[in-house]
């Protein structure tokens, strides 16, 4: 790589190999003062990685949606104005789906799919469900690259409906809404500066190739992707207000704004670029929040102390999923779990 | 009022009503942390008025644009980029319709109205007072609610033309240029921060409706009124430079900006977000200036000492009348007050 | 000029001559206080020139593009976004010609003008030579009024090529890349603050008129002048990451970059709008940076000690001139000055 200006030229370990300004003894001298910082990157399910720490790069986690055949998924991402942190919260609180995702009809909550039967499949119903239960039982699980959250809601006949999402530290996590056969969903969570972020985006299919349809919907903002411009910047954003409309507010849903991810959006962004944490009142339904402030104020303190920090030593550990499951009344977390990812549910739970 | 986050619902005071994320056990205990701080808020004059201090409300002042019919008025905002005071004093000011709102016509100084004969009617005749007189007299005289300002010009055959403006703690006035029948104008001026404020715009008739022409001038951006976008910020402002057009500077007017209230604007934001005072020279002319920060500085210092400012108490105050009036060459402020607007003048005047 | 909020009026030396908001005796007493600041301002070379200092404004720099007839010069200017002293030393590397500037055909460094023979006349092969010797070496002189930098590359036939700048301080300078009868180029660097600077710009031939036509090209951006809006701030700027077109900088050029202007002004501004200069590293053709920090700290002591900065009571001494030369491969600066230039090298050499 040449710098533009003077033709300095450096490889891929930072060393200067070329200083043509200067005379050969002159250059050979002043190469070794030339060299910069040289990042190990490598691609990786179709995102470029780099480790910006010191010393040998850990190994790079494995991460399902990176594991299977580039065919099988999408990626993509999009500019968030808050700090990173605030930004995941909101993906590990599934509570807010009773409300913040749901529809209005006739000035009453309703599914996000309008008004439905009580005999619809679970891919339906569970729409309802999240209508109908706005207090979801957390459980909330470490393992061995960080949480499995799960919570569980009143479905009909005394079943249970469960919504369980991965977190794997520091800032990866994976979405519910996902029955067997259904795209994954999940994020990676990346710091610009303290308060603006890239969230990258994934979705992908276990068993199969995503059709070009189901790309270009992702594409054009379904799901946690949103709607974005040619520099991935949303067109609905905290500029323009997420061009919310009063009359969608009235009739179709409680913010105004299109779209799943730019309503997330638009909560994190509407507590300030970084939220004063001191003066909020956490409830019954933020254990998850709670839980990754935890893990994440441990692995400071971890790092500090030359600990390494939980998960970053467990490339493995990542292998996990997210999803829906169906359970009856009394099932825990871990039986759950069991029944619906066997081995991919979070190695090792501790 | 419910969040669209998580549908927590608050009533009209700040209680927390309902709590849904939560068991209603934990809800119950958690309701009355989770309450909110509640403004009471008024509709009045076709503005929202909110209570921002502690305890309980004082009684709104009686202002007469609100006190009319609604038809009576015609009631917009505009957004102005500098300290909110710093806009005020331009309001206060009646010295510089000499120049700032006067017309140039072949390189002269002239009547807003161009050139006029000399019997021209008080209502025409006085833009070319104005203009022909620089030097007005000054008196302020203090009253039940804020400061009523007479400045009086040389008109003709020795009488005087005042022009009467009156100030209403702590942010309210009423503007001159008003024989009777005319439509009143008046301003409320409202901090947004320190470098920003909405300016809230009524003009009003004291016997008659506003007829739709009037209002739609008056939309359209007359007198203190400026052109405004949808959101109610002037379209010429701050970033556009007024859109400021040496042509008409040099044929038109001294600024080459087109409307009173822009010219206005352009020469409070001028000035810096918040001027530094410490520098500026007083004339003759800026008693009224003068006046204004005395009594705003003497009603924070009271506002200290626990003692209620200025006009506070006294909402009856407020039903104060600015205009024009005529007189002879030796009457005074009060006579002319008097005469001109009896109990309307300012009651209690001290 | 009169004041549009009140009218008073300054006469050029900053006395307040009128104030006619205050009746006479008022008006006589407060004139002295109202005085503002006022600058001597000169036209020269179709540029205002002010003397920001205290006292007698010294004689003007008697800078030849200036002196000549009108008709001979085009002058203009151009806004850029980093610290001025940043953007004056871009102007004195000359270095980076062999790449900044140069062209790319078929993956390889070529010249400006493409693939070109060996026996084309030197205003041609000069941009195969700026190409091929990569390693100018620099001479840097001091005189009358700054600096005469000389930077010698191999040409053809064992000559050496010489491209000679000049400054002057504290902040113009003369490009090279002139030939005899070629047009002159060259700019004054004016700070706005200290993250942005106003860059005039002045093009002239000495012994004919400029042609229209290269008039209507210098004015849409030619050498170093950049394509401008109105306001004259360059089109391809910080904000629109100089409309940087990757594929310009595969088959074109090293950034992509559209303009020997917008490509430097890209260069200055990337290293920040202040560059910690404490981290970098100089190379061999940086002499002239170098030496120009030292003539600016040694007159910005100088100013502190009350000593007149170098260049300052030495109007004359800015009558010299930028160009290149061609002479034998032990030629030595001042005997190529002398040869080239004559008396316009460099009054005084020291």
């Amino acid at each position: 790589m040449r710098c533009a200006y003077h033709g300095w030229k450096f490889n891929v370990d930072g060393q200067c190999v070329d200083l043509p300004t200067s005379e050969a003894e002159t250059a050979e001298r002043q190469k070794p003062e030339a060299a910069i910082r040289a990042l190990k990157v490598t691609e990786y399910g179709d995102i470029i990685w780099a480790f910006l720490g010191d010393g040998e790069a850990p190994p790079l986690p494995k991460l399902e949606f990176a594991e299977l055949p580039a065919s099988h998924r999408f990626v993509s991402k999009k500019f968030q104005q808050c700090n990173w942190a605030q930004a995941v919260e909101g993906g590990l609180d599934t509570a807010h789906f009773s409300y913040l995702h749901a529809g209005i009809s006739e000035g009453q909550k309703t599914s996000l799919l309008g008004r439905m039967d009580i005999n619809e499949p679970p891919p339906i119903a569970r729409f309802r469900w999240l209508v109908e239960d706005g207090i979801p039982k957390f459980t909330v699980l470490r393992h061995g690259s960080g949480l499995v959250l799960g919570a569980s809601r009143q479905a009909d006949d005394s079943q249970l409906y469960w919504r369980i999402t991965q977190f794997m530290m520091p800032n990866h996590s994976l979405a519910p809404n996902t029955f067997p056969g259904e795209t994954c969903q999940g994020n990676s969570w990346v710091p610009v500066d303290d308060r603006s972020c890239w969230i990258f985006c994934f979705a992908y299919q276990l068993e199969r190739d995503l059709s070009q349809s189901e790309r270009d919907r992702l594409a054009a903002g379904q799901g946690i992707f949103a709607e974005v411009d040619e520099d991935f910047v949303p067109l609905r954003r905290r500029e323009n207000d997420y061009l919310l409309d009063r009359d969608m507010q009235r009739g179709s849903n409680f913010t105004g704004i299109h779209g799943i991810s730019e309503q997330d959006a638009a909560i994190a962004d509407s507590q300030g670029f970084i939220a004063d944490r001191s003066r909020e009142l956490l409830g019954q339904t933020d254990l998850g929040v709670v839980r990754f402030r935890r893990i994440m104020l441990q692995a400071a303190a971890d790092r500090l102390a030359g600990i390494a920090p939980h998960g970053s030593n467990n490339a493995e550990a990542y292998r996990v999923r997210s999803g829906d499951a169906m359970s009856g009344c009394d099932a825990t977390l871990p039986e759950v779990l069991e029944q619906r990812f066997g081995q991919y549910a979070g190695t090792s739970i501790e």
